[in-house]
């Protein structure tokens, strides 16, 4: 059949309440009488997972992760039971599903599940007989028919892994942004929508804090080379296109700047300089579960080494004790951390090719009198660590000094 | 194994929040640790039904019955999660399924399916492995893996369903009041709670008002000789035992009084006196899905008769509009209705051995100058239509007569 397969997913806030579902209703209804096969997936509706979480909160304070997802699975399912509503009151033949009806395979850890194979035959079906098919996101099954949840951005990766499994033409995204922006349009007026962008840099972007869509779902995306739009579910733009890397990329040298102000830095003076010392610490905070960013390490002293790390503000108390123990027992000086601090970034794919990348981000923070307090670069990323308060100026600086705005583009 | 097992169904007001349903789980940690192995049935939190059926009709007014089935069956889905996670919190293992998961499977009937079978594999293997099984009512699935429900008094149907199927040793329904009662305790102070009553009285009851359990899950206890408990969720109470007649009940003339002021009742004048015109009638009536309760013919004239029927006040609109049509076409002289109707009826087991029963409630309506305008009977039952303005008052009148009443035990 040559007709062409979309899988579209809309998340929480675009069917936050009934005149919300009757709009994306009507998306739908206008793609399939543009003659496109339709898998649908939602995620639950507005707050509705964060309230189950709370009430759930208030029987225990650790509560059984086997039930957290028999509890949170029900919001998806509420929401796929609507919108088939909705496109079914439009005239368009719609069935819902839910994760484990569409078989949805994942491994047995509860709320964090990873899906390990999708039997695609139910969809299949429901397709060649004419419905839009609309599947409950972020929800598996295991092989002993458990429900399970597939974590944070569950429900983009359920919309990326179905178009793989059933070799759809491409994956849409609808959010409530216009698509990923050369900088944050709050912070940068002048900030570009940038048309297509390699899976590469939106890992970068993602995990920097531009929080267009889950770095998971990017990856498979990446592995499996699955074309995904990211669009605004309350207009009709073309959003911005995630594909792998093409030669026309390479001529941009930076896509975009992105600001993290949700970190804080910790240091530890003067560890004794010897080997193993760096394992131990981070391994300790591994155990505890704790996200650690970047790591830097300064030798200052002969005989011990300054070692600092960044960590999320939520966790930065955990992070403190488990590090305050690990320092006491390797006899370090001292633990100081500071919350004061901002990570502003550049990324593009271009930047490994090109020299000079660094010193003219370096240089367009120095115009400005920023002290960068760390650097950590990769391929196609380098961060700087600066005062907290001046992160927006930064992004600023840095987004004219590389020329990403709307008006710059005719001059590069 | 000797160890007893139990069926317990908690309806949507004893869960309805947190405390509650942390009070629950304190009555269920009890009954394990008093040796019992424990089925625990729950229903819908609070309003969470009507709350999800009033978002539908938001989106369609004649929602997708799949669709409804999809989205009503997460209301017992959340209870059961919630619930599963407070025992667990107590310490004691518990594990939580869905309607499908373990094996009830139903007819393809949407929004009021049948159960067919259930398959109690599942529930079997947790029960062994120690748990306490806490399984959604309401819900099942067709044997193509589609969500259904079971309609109204669905969770009722569940838990004495789940008893036969897995012998238990009975069934208790928790609910909010503390048993069966001899009359509303609202209405007659005196009122005595039943400790012992027949499958057969509790169906006449409840289908006269006194609404403690619905009838098609006594009808399913009735069928398979299940024992139901009903009690009060708050209280420690023995309840109100529902079992198959016995001798001894035989001994007790009247079981209960019970008032219905939701009906109303329609009469037909001189409709000509030949035979297939009530059929004409009540096919019509049926065909409009309308529920007759009480029928009554009354030949005055020698050509024409009048019929009259009670009908429930929120059908009565529909009830009229199919009547008048079919008096017209069957040249009856007249159509009337009377909302301003109270129905009281005696019922008891006993009555079918015992004479004059019919004759003492004539009695004590008639000391109290209340005049029946409609008398019906069955093996166990006696209903009489009378002004609505005085229903109360006929209850306790025949209450009295039939010395029901805590104070009259001892006479008796």
């Amino acid at each position: 059949m040559s007709i062409p397969l979309i899988v579209q997913k809309y998340g929480g806030s675009s069917v936050a309440n009934a005149r919300r579902i009757q709009r994306v209703a009507r998306r739908i209804v206008k793609a399939r009488k543009a003659g496109c096969r339709l898998v649908v997936v939602v995620s639950a509706l507005g707050d509705t997972t964060d309230d189950l979480i709370e009430l759930a909160h208030k029987i225990a304070k650790e509560p059984n992760e086997r039930e957290m997802d028999m509890l949170l699975s029900t919001g998806e399912q509420v929401s796929v039971a609507l919108l088939a509503i909705a496109v079914d009151r439009l005239g368009v033949k719609a069935i819902s599903f839910t994760g484990p009806q569409v078989g949805i395979i994942t491994d047995k850890f509860h709320t964090k599940a990873r899906i390990l194979d999708i039997n695609t035959e139910r969809i299949q079906k429901a397709l060649k007989e004419g419905y839009v098919v609309i599947v409950a996101g972020f929800q598996g099954k295991t092989d002993s028919e458990e429900i399970t949840t597939l974590g944070r951005g569950g429900s983009d990766l359920t919309a990326v892994a179905l178009a793989k499994a059933l070799k759809a033409r491409h994956c849409e995204i609808y959010t409530d942004v216009d698509g990923v922006f050369t900088a944050d349009p709050r912070i940068v007026r002048d900030a570009r929508k940038i048309e297509r962008i390699s899976y590469e840099e939106i890992l970068e972007l993602a995990s920097l804090g531009a929080k267009v869509m889950h770095s998971r779902s990017v990856e498979v995306g990446k592995k499996f080379n699955v074309p995904i739009y990211v669009r605004n579910s309350m207009h009709n733009g073309e959003g911005t296109l995630i594909t792998k890397e093409t030669q026309k990329m390479e001529d941009i040298t930076v896509s975009g700047v992105a600001l993290t102000e949700d970190e804080a830095k910790v240091t530890i003076y003067q560890v004794p300089d010897r080997p193993g010392v760096a394992a131990k610490i981070f391994a300790r905070l591994a155990k505890a579960n704790i996200n650690i960013d970047m790591i830097i390490q300064n030798k200052t002293q002969t005989k011990t080494t300054d070692i600092s790390f960044t960590v999320f503000k939520n966790e930065l108390a955990r992070a403190l004790h488990v590090v305050k123990k690990a320092a006491r027992e390797l006899q370090a000086q001292q633990v100081v951390c500071d919350e004061n601090i901002a990570k502003v970034s550049v990324v593009g794919i271009g930047m490994r090719s090109h020299s000079g990348i660094a010193a003219r981000m370096f240089a367009a923070l120095a115009r400005k009198k920023i002290n960068i307090q760390m650097i950590s670069t990769s391929e196609i990323k380098i961060s700087c660590v600066i005062d907290g308060k001046r992160g927006k100026e930064a992004v600023r600086a840095i987004h004219r000094e590389f020329k990403l705005g709307k008006n710059s583009v005719k001059k590069r």
